[in-house]
């Protein structure tokens, strides 16, 4: 722990995801004082037809 | 808020999700008192091969 | 299925969350046409110390 | 009851899900005296470029 | 991995718990070939009052 | 979105929740390019007692 999970509007490149668990694994490390091994990101990408805020559908916006 | 998540068996149209999703922030405004434009709503699409009640997978039924 | 999980901020009543079960599993019925007595709702009570938007813990605001 | 939701690197069988599928079950009826017939068991299969473990995505590992 | 998510009505005790998360963990183990060390297994323990199924809260039934 | 949800062991304090909420939302709007308005963090506490890793109860280790 902390078991992080990230649902995002699908679209963002590996590398985005490559620096966003490292710079979210560090900041868990620094303040949160966890042990860097056991920070556990996962990504869910969500696609605009699945998601509506608001009560409409984000593909509709 | 509030942040709702809706599994639901593969199959349903954007038609019904549209629907859904209107129908239940309405609610979500008129019963809950939630600001309309926070109401969130994701659905996640299931396989029958993905899920299993009482110990049997769907797909087996 | 469906299964729908509703965040909410805490401090809504039980009659509150009894009526909003009762309207969404209605329109699950009438809109996606699930099965009524497999609709479940999870009810998961939120503080506003343990949630954040824009960066900001909602029990700063 | 219980819902038990099961999130697993891609790559398993269908076979070895409804294997597990019926062994938790067991347990739950056994263990936890649940009514076999309510215990719920989702799958969802996670990509390696999708999950980090200490700040680093399984797929590049 | 697996992640494993145990959502299951309030009132079981410690060593339910204790006994259902072995043999969880020897059933991933032995059948989806996962590294005993690396399941991880959450109970999520859930009131009557916040979930409704058939669209009736499990309290009022 | 993003929407992101962060289970942790209780025991951190409302000022490391308030630091760690700004630097993930920062890393969102740095990296992912996300609206910083709209990123949402969640964190939900959990108890030894309620998770266990390896077949054995965080409480027992």
């Amino acid at each position: 722990m902390p078991n992080i999970t990230v649902e995002l509007v699908s679209g963002r490149t590996l590398d985005q995801r490559r620096e966003f668990a490292a710079a979210v694994t560090e900041a868990a490390a620094a303040i949160l004082k966890a042990d860097r091994e056991k920070v556990r990101i996962l990504f869910l990408e969500i696609e605009k037809s699945d998601v509506a805020n608001g009560g409409v559908l984000e593909c509709d916006k």
